[in-house]
């Protein structure tokens, strides 16, 4: 029987009490949103980590805790585990089939708010940890763990916790908080995340609505001053037009084009799912689209809001309208330096009027594929998945991966239980028992060999 | 006793009778746009013209019923009142210090919903036609009324109902159904009305919302295809660009000129009560804002609604986008030619995706500001009001004159009971009781010269 045998048969006996502690931590709801059941749940994931002989502290941030724990293990490197107790709110309620904080399973599956985003990661990182424990009696690496509870809310308090605790903090290397499959099952290792820079854009152009026979030919309107302001963001071709806006921007490197080039065609995928009928640009798919999707820095209109939006008509002149708006950055953009560019483009175009506020940034950070750490993982999940990992150097999303990058400069590598139907962030929310079970033991695997490197 | 001296006394006599029938009518609930109280208002506002001995008929159109009313007097002319029955939706209730439809009278004011707007012009009439059936025993001249329940609701059976009257409703001059004075206390003759046209354009990209982050760079986006297509409509100049919108554009004439002339400044009044900073155009005030106020046509957003547009951020990409937007059309433009220069630029542009609803159109109509009726009507206010009758040759809103102005070619004039604080579509709607007798005894006037004539 080697390691991986016994490591594996423990996981395999003792599914049925990690589900049950995943179902334990469901129930506690933890809506970050709401600032629901915060402080309990961040007690509740204290406690699992102090029952596995961790040293845990309850961090205060001015928000949402951060549960900070760590142990020391046999070998001399230190993995650090990212992770976060919130969840989105499960509303709208009525489309659940069952309670979203009643976890049940049904069919192989569990259902339930946050069982694979991020709970369900959680649970199955400790499930990991007791195998190893159960064999072989110790860690074989010191192990640390960060879990936040404002992941849904855009981590505000993370980088200052992570900045005022570096030392402690210090790793080797980083397991990030999601994971998983893709539509063919096929594990995915994703080693970036985009930048973003989230604005609302508002203009206020009277003390109330007029009637637009009175106000309509001489009054200024908000909802114009909006458009055109927009307008002057991006040309229909795409280009966005913020002079300086694409000076950082670096093209993806021939090796990231080579790790996409292996990515599967997704245009039949996005065609189906989403209904569009076509790409930007005349991009028909393959890796034209794979890079198109996340090579290009974006900017995006997420909501407009003015005037009259009832049925029928109401002849009023908007005195406010507002506009969100989301730039995705690549390397080697920022945030601020969005912000900054933006507002001297407004006011050169003669927008001094539209107000800017700031709703979060992120910036973009990626892994180098060829670290060490990232082949350890990919050759961890051999054993576990009946198909070969693949990497995907930068992804579409953003988040706070680059805070970790910022302080403690460590790879940062993707391993988990999700696949794309999990819901996240939707009713009936799921996780497949089966890829949970193997989410456990991909983690199993690197830990092991983590300790042995 | 001259003959106004013994009408003005029996209106003076009266008046709390007259506002006690209107009391009643108001009482009466009568929303168009919640299908509320019609029928019932029609039959009220039938048996009021009835016991006057008008031969009165509840005509139906599909929607709310016409009431028709005629009645002949002394001489061969015949005066035409156009006036509606319905009444803008009370919401929000919480704002009325008093019940809507419960009237009360304090310090000379009456307050409840349609008290002014316009219920107490129809009264007003009915008041003076009292006073001179009273006094002589006739009616000076052949009367008819048209009182559609439809007026708050775009009067979309009118056309129809007039052009099969056509016969029946031949007149020669009608009374509209508002008038009043302005902020100074100036009785006002409103002569014209703009015309309207007023689409819905929507764009439908997906079929559903899309996560930023993976659409952002190759999903066509709803809400920038309306950006485009919006601001391909009107340049931030005020410019409209859609080829041929200004071609049945005539100027004002000198006559008009002149008479805008004559009307005060409005800049202050405008700045205080709406807190605009500027006008559009750079213009400061007087003549110049008087005529580009009405003389200029528009292109007005009147609603925008796309995507997410609650608090703080969501990284989506919208699949659906919409824009309210009205034209407010001068002679001798019409909605029927803007909604095909509409379409016709916008597929020109590219913009093949983006639907229009057309959600109504009125045409513009103007009566000859030196036509005699007019003359009559300024002459007739003369012993009411203290100061002189002022001409306004065209006004900025909307509404159906242009309806009785092709199918029965006839000089429509204004005389009525509001001021400007009226609140006629807000809450608190209120009528002063002594500008309702003055009203009276303008019509009456106008009756008693239009008979002489």
């Amino acid at each position: 029987m080697t390691d991986f045998q016994a490591v594996d048969q423990y996981l395999q006996d003792h599914l049925q009490e990690s589900i049950n502690e995943l179902s334990r931590l469901v129930a506690q709801p933890s809506v970050s949103a709401q600032n629901w059941g915060l402080e309990e749940c961040a007690g509740l994931v204290g406690e699992m980590l102090a029952q596995r002989g961790f040293r845990v502290e309850i961090v205060p941030t001015g928000g949402a805790p951060v549960v900070y724990a760590e142990k020391a293990g046999r070998g001399p490197g230190t993995l650090l585990f990212y992770n976060h107790y919130d969840v989105q709110p499960a509303e709208p309620l009525e489309l659940w089939d069952n309670p979203p904080f009643v976890p049940v399973v049904k069919d192989g599956v569990l259902y339930g708010r946050g069982v694979s985003d991020d709970k369900g990661h959680i649970t199955s990182r400790l499930f990991a940890i007791d195998a190893l424990q159960a064999v072989y009696g110790e860690l074989p690496c010191t192990v640390k763990f960060v879990i936040e509870g404002e992941e849904e809310t855009s981590s505000v308090h993370l980088s200052d916790f992570v900045r005022a605790n570096q030392e402690r903090l210090r790793a080797d290397a980083c397991v990030w908080e999601f994971g998983g499959v893709d539509f063919r099952g096929v594990p995915m290792q994703y080693l970036g995340l985009r930048g973003i820079c989230y604005v609302e854009l508002s203009v206020e152009t009277a003390n109330q609505d007029v009637h637009s026979g009175l106000g309509g030919s001489i009054f200024p309107n908000a909802a114009w001053r909006l458009v055109w302001a927009l307008n002057s963001l991006k040309d229909a071709d795409e280009n966005i037009l913020i002079p300086g806006f694409y000076d950082d921007v670096r093209q993806p490197t021939p090796r990231e084009i080579e790790l996409m080039s292996e990515l599967p065609d997704a245009s039949q995928e996005y065609r189906h799912r989403y209904g569009v009928d076509h790409f930007l640009g005349g991009i028909q798919g393959g890796l034209e689209l794979r890079l198109a999707e996340v090579y290009r820095p974006t900017c995006t209109i997420c909501g407009l809001t003015s005037g009259y939006q009832g049925p029928g008509s109401k002849t009023v002149l908007p005195a406010r309208a507002s506009a969100k708006v989301d730039f995705r950055l690549v390397p080697n953009q920022s945030p601020e330096r969005v912000l900054e560019l933006l507002r001297a483009h407004l006011d050169a175009q003669g927008f001094t009027d539209v107000q800017i506020t700031n709703l979060g940034g992120d910036a973009p950070a990626l892994t180098d594929p060829d670290d060490p750490f990232v082949q350890l993982v990919v050759d961890a999940s051999a054993g576990v998945y009946d198909q070969q990992m693949q990497i995907v150097p930068l992804t579409g999303g953003s988040g706070p991966n680059y805070v970790f990058k910022q302080y403690l400069d460590l790879p940062i590598v993707t391993a988990g239980v999700s696949h794309p139907g999990s819901q996240a962030q939707a009713p009936n929310a799921n996780m497949l028992l089966d890829l949970y079970l193997k989410g456990a033991k991909h983690i199993a695997r690197i830990l092991q060999a983590f300790g042995q490197g």
